[in-house]
């Protein structure tokens, strides 16, 4: 995967948890939500049907393994799953931990805002807490 | 599949376009955005991962072949794809077209503004086209 290189938005905006088979997993830097993203490590790549069918099954496979520690991590109402770029191009997809009278709920997270970072410690111990669950 | 509901909400906001092989395949009833739903077949369900993994892998094939058909048909700028759920319980996926300057763009289309029904001859129009796509 030495040819891959991550768009500098998504490395500002996150931070890495996990490098899995074929996505890197990183939490954005946000804790209003539980927020994570998968980055499939294929360049070139804007369009989930672009993805060769391997790869495509190698994604599902991944979203639903941390969508279903997310869950159990969190104990949230619902998780979102979406995959957009509209604004980064390069193939991402989310994976946000939902629970009533979160921000915005029952609406989506993006766009939603302001950003509020996390402390390192609150974070590492998430990211510590979700990878005992993956 | 005698067993399985639909969810009255996502039954009065969409219009059946065809029934794939596990999902039901629908066209919100909101011109601003070509926007399509895929409803599992199964009862219950209300996260991806909750489905049997032959299940999971059907989704995935079936959403992506509509998401390139979507493309395909509108020639759109990004294909938005989500599962989000918050209101709807009933596991369903949103495959959107988008393009620069359509309503709310780059922002996400759900709760945004007031659905503007399609026109009966318009709506069979592009879900005859769609059909040729997939």
């Amino acid at each position: 995967m030495s040819d891959f290189s991550l768009d500098p938005r998504l490395e500002r905006d996150g931070l890495l948890v996990s490098n899995l088979g074929l996505c890197q997993l990183r939490v954005m830097n946000d804790r209003r939500w539980p927020w994570l993203v998968l980055i499939p490590q294929r360049d070139g790549i804007s369009e989930i049907f672009d993805l060769t069918p391997l790869d495509q099954t190698m994604l599902t496979f991944e979203t639903n393994m941390v969508a279903a520690a997310l869950k159990k991590t969190t104990g949230a109402t619902k998780i979102n799953v979406g995959a957009l770029g509209n604004i980064v191009r390069q193939l991402h997809v989310h994976v946000i931990a939902r629970s009533e009278g979160d921000a915005n709920w029952p609406g989506p997270v993006w766009g939603f805002g302001t950003a509020e970072p996390w402390s390192d410690e609150e974070r590492k111990a998430f990211a510590a807490r979700l990878l005992e669950n993956l």
